[in-house]
């Protein structure tokens, strides 16, 4: 671990692992102090609380290792623990079902940052690989409105471009890509292109970048040097103060995964082949995430552009839209 | 009864009463041969159901009365036996959440007929009340391709315009507007244009007419002319084989029902204010729907137009449909 890795904030924007011990471990290796951890992709209310309570569970039982965020003074008092803080997050809202209500129960229990949907339709809004996106719905709307009212971040990143750009327009607080890449490296439709990352930090908002390798221009033959060229392809178009890290790190999972990803709903129509997934070499698993700030020192970033892109520019947009 | 009406097939294609013995005898006063009867409207899986083993207990408990229809033969046997045939309808897919293999489970219960959408967007498409409809979704096409393959008629009553043509153009099925007026004699959402009710007429399409009071061109003042009047004008529109009756009956409910209708999800926004709900002069009850055979006589009616929309049209767009 490099000496400025080890004095960093280092938030994750994303991280969708196969959470257990191990994981856990790998983020205290790797130095993280925090991260938005999946606990709904295309479950529904019942089977999205028992993933709630099966983190919070972890929580308690790992709590050598982890903590729970819900403000960032929380953040703050992980780094100074040596723990990594978990914040619960969704990537789709099927976790409320059709019940509006349903959102002040979880963020009762901690969830923190909410995407409004997972790659095809629901009743928000439409997905990133749905043939037609008809904009935010009316239900999304009411939906964001009780968002920005418990302070909970819109995450935009598998929405689609129709209904990203509603709900940039009519969220009070900021929102986020929090996982995402350019399109004018990699044409793909999971990709953003140069007018929708302008628009979104036009408006405030935020762009954290994956290395999710199908959306990589070199995918699974990809090293750091193309994510931080995707990095800075970004913070040319958006400005550093608006960028992040998201990696999508997907540790512990096996093949049925990306299949149940990658379907309809998790068993339907196939809406992408995500090819064999290898991450970065250099950032191949949480644990080596020192290699990342490493890379940075290398291209030579000023400390101040590490800093902010590893997690102060995170810690900001949490202060500015978390109410507690 | 009139002898005639005696004599005839009388379908009504929507009916949406708080379903009990009262309702059944009402049938049977009324003449009524059978009925598409709701027992979906926003509902989630383990609700709808609840209501549908509620109305099999129901079929069970009154058989004196009622039978559950699955095919066109049993209309024909409930007419015989001097029973009302119960045909188990949805006017939302909430009943399946997000899972198409559990409309083959409610089909194997004898389900034969679905709206898409109740009002606002769903996993599907849009409803009428939706401030913009993006259309029939991919989940939307998946769906109606396993509505056409198990013989589910699609029922887009309550469907928003954009996700009605795209059903009418997608579906290898007829499909039918089962209970709608026309905004040609009143402007309102729910009401569907002259170029609406062509268009899925020239699709081999159908038009149930309802006489659900905030539709009628004279409110909760309406009388069995008003009803007759929007029939004849769709007939005009259609021709006198794609047209029959979809009363829209809510009896027994009060007005919780309807601020639960009227509420998106039933729970949230109000969608639309239905205003007082008096049925027409003359046809206020179930029980009334003699009244509406002898109107059509009295109004000079020919025989054989009174037969095909009081039923024989429906018996005959169901017989094409179910594919048992």
């Amino acid at each position: 671990m490099t000496a400025l890795h080890d004095d960093i904030i280092v938030f994750d924007g994303l991280n969708v692992s196969n959470f257990d011990r191990s994981v856990y471990e790998a983020m205290r290796e790797g130095g993280v102090t925090a991260a938005n951890c999946t606990c709904c992709v295309w479950e529904n209310f019942s089977d999205t609380m028992r993933n709630v309570a099966k983190l919070r569970k972890d929580i308690a039982d790992h709590s050598d290792l982890i903590m729970q965020v819900t403000a960032v003074d929380h953040i703050h008092e992980a780094k100074a623990a040596g723990k990594t803080g978990i914040v619960l997050g969704w990537q789709n809202t099927s976790g409320i079902e059709d019940r509006l209500d349903r959102l002040e129960l979880f963020h009762g229990l901690g969830l923190r940052i909410v995407q409004l949907t997972y790659n095809t339709q629901n009743y928000v809004g439409s997905g990133c690989y749905e043939g037609r996106d008809g904009g935010l719905s009316d239900f999304g709307h009411d939906l964001l409105a009780e968002m920005n009212r418990l302070g909970v971040l819109c995450d935009l990143s598998h929405v689609g471009p129709k209904t990203s750009e509603d709900a940039i327009r009519a969220s009070s607080q900021r929102v986020a890509y929090s996982h995402c890449l350019p399109a004018g490296l990699k044409a793909h439709p999971r990709n953003k292109t140069d007018e929708q990352l302008r628009f979104i930090a036009e408006h405030d908002g935020f762009v954290g970048v994956t290395m999710f390798p199908p959306f990589l221009k070199n995918g699974p033959a990809s090293d750091l040097a193309d994510y931080l060229e995707a990095i800075e392809y970004i913070i040319n178009l958006v400005g550093e103060d608006a960028v992040g890290i998201g990696t999508d790190f997907t540790q512990g999972y096996d093949q049925r995964f990306f299949e149940w990803i990658s379907r309809d709903k998790g068993v339907g129509r196939l809406l992408t082949d995500l090819g064999e997934i290898i991450n970065p070499d250099g950032m191949r698993e949480i644990k080596d995430f020192p290699n990342l700030t490493a890379a940075m020192e290398r291209r030579g970033w000023t400390r101040s552009r590490i800093e902010k892109v590893m997690g102060g520019n995170w810690v900001r947009l949490l202060g500015d839209v978390w109410a507690d």
